[in-house]
């Protein structure tokens, strides 16, 4: 039988059900044609977590196919317009959707009085429980995923560098382990054995012997994703994009106007792969553009000077998967 | 010379400014694939009045080639998110284009509580200065078209009949005069002499008698619109609609859901027509559509059977004329 998801101890025994980043707006300040507000929803096994709704997010969902049922967590890293004013639409469509799950929505201590007015932006009847989290300091987020979620994940905020109190944000699967066929074939175990022993962590053997979870299986380590915005070049980019299989970082400037992201507290392309390759992320998603650059080849030659691995520069509506695992 | 507007005395010299409705979402609750949630700009010479911005109505501008500073006033029906929840992203669209004219937003009293919210909804530097309006009676607006526009216009804002308290408003240009041309050969009158009657309303004539305005014109009605939503059939629909040369009106059901479209406040688009009909609207807008409805030609044939002017069934960035004086 094949089970989605993962067992009580951790252990993947089955397909991975969808991990990947929708994309669902691009721009930084100013919308373009083609370019609506941020927003992304971080799809991973049966939780979605949504970044940084700006306007216009409600509207994204329904092109991208997103249902406000699989939004399990809201996680904004400030409160700048274009990272938050989706807020009210995204928690309104939750509540007409009756969303039965309670959603966190993580932001800035400093940002709550203006949380406060988003959810209550305009008169509507709250179906939706929230569970409001101002973030203090870096650390662990409670809940990580959300309570609608079964997949266990680590959410980690970490204070970034920008002109107002941003927290960017990390999502880490706890380590697992992958069966190793020939080992279970050695004891014996096949078939509903096999779902017992990753349930209870130990089965008895064809002959009768004690067969422990870790004699038959290897660590799997967890994969996981970082989400960077808007911030300078600061120590706690690269420890969010350390070693991550999808780091998802603003590009909003290119390395010319260097000094007007420094500026601005941005990033440019150069400066955001240079957080990528130094880190070791495994698959870059460069966003949250300018709208004074017309062409978006040109943030790519930026990365690509410095980032050899899996790179996209994100258009609106794009879906970009979490790498398979190495 | 071709003087564009009106001058003084109210009297139409040159070629008209456009005057047309900028139709920015035609959505009403939900919104879809076509459909952004509402916002309407009516442009009427140098005035650009905004109603209802629902979310998205920032970047609908840009895909319409609206500028911030062409908006001169907003007015809000109602606070519902679908009316309002774009409020915040134009007024910090208005700030960060620094729009040197003070802009009047209307409101229904009770909404007051909400328009503070979403006029402060993230953090930006107030740029723009506002006028907050809120309406507590029948009558017209303080400041018309805005301090920002120099055409004449009264702003009437009416109560209707929905599920919270919501405004309907009526634009009325002045009656000014038509110069006729034969009476003015009569006078002996031409070129810059006509200018000076027209600012002056008097003027020697050619065998040096006394010529007044009215002598050589003849009164010119001036036009008008209106701006129902949301709302049950009702007195004040008519109100506003009445003898208008183009009337914006929801229809967000038809005829065969009539039952929920008075449960719910709402007009079908027999009674929108209906009301365009019998209050003598020349042409007629239907919007506001409900998403259950997946083809737009059902509202035209209802419509159409008991309205004959100009009907628009609308669709996002269509403009619609002011129909051409009669």
């Amino acid at each position: 039988m094949i089970r989605r998801g993962v067992g009580r101890s951790g252990c993947q025994t089955g397909a991975v059900a969808a991990r990947e980043l929708v994309v669902l707006g691009t721009a930084s300040m100013v919308p373009t044609r083609d370019r609506n507000h941020n927003g992304y929803l971080l799809r991973w096994d049966d939780a979605g977590i949504l970044f940084d709704p700006g306007e216009g997010t409600q509207r994204q969902m329904t092109r991208a196919g997103v249902s406000a049922s699989s939004i399990t967590r809201i996680a904004l890293t400030h409160l700048h317009g274009d990272h938050a004013l989706g807020l009210p639409g995204v928690v309104q469509r939750l509540s007409l959707d009756q969303v039965p799950h309670v959603v966190p929505v993580s932001f800035p201590a400093s940002g709550a009085p203006w949380v406060e007015r988003l959810v209550d932006a305009t008169v509507y009847h709250r179906a939706v429980e929230l569970d409001l989290q101002p973030l203090l300091q870096d650390g662990p987020v409670p809940d990580g995923p959300g309570p609608g979620a079964r997949t266990p994940l680590t959410l980690t905020a970490r204070r970034l560098d920008h002109t107002v109190e941003v927290f960017g944000y990390r999502v880490d699967e706890p380590d697992g382990r992958r069966m190793l066929p020939d080992r279970l074939a050695g004891a014996g175990l096949s078939g509903p054995a096999v779902g017992r022993l990753v349930a209870d962590g130990v089965a008895v053997g064809a002959r009768g012997q004690t067969v422990r979870v870790e004699d038959v299986s290897e660590v799997r380590r967890g994969q996981s994703a970082a989400f960077v915005m808007d911030t300078r070049v600061c120590d706690a980019a690269y420890a969010l994009a350390d070693g991550v299989d999808l780091l998802v970082i603003e590009s909003t400037f290119l390395e010319r106007d260097v000094d007007a992201a420094r500026h601005y507290g941005h990033l440019t392309a150069r400066q955001a792969a240079t957080v990528a390759a130094e880190s070791g992320a495994r698959s870059l998603v460069l966003t949250h553009f300018s709208q004074r650059y017309t062409d978006p080849r040109e943030y790519e030659r930026e990365a690509r000077d410095v980032f050899d691995g899996e790179l996209t520069v994100a258009r609106d509506l794009d879906r970009v998967p979490v790498p398979r695992r190495e």
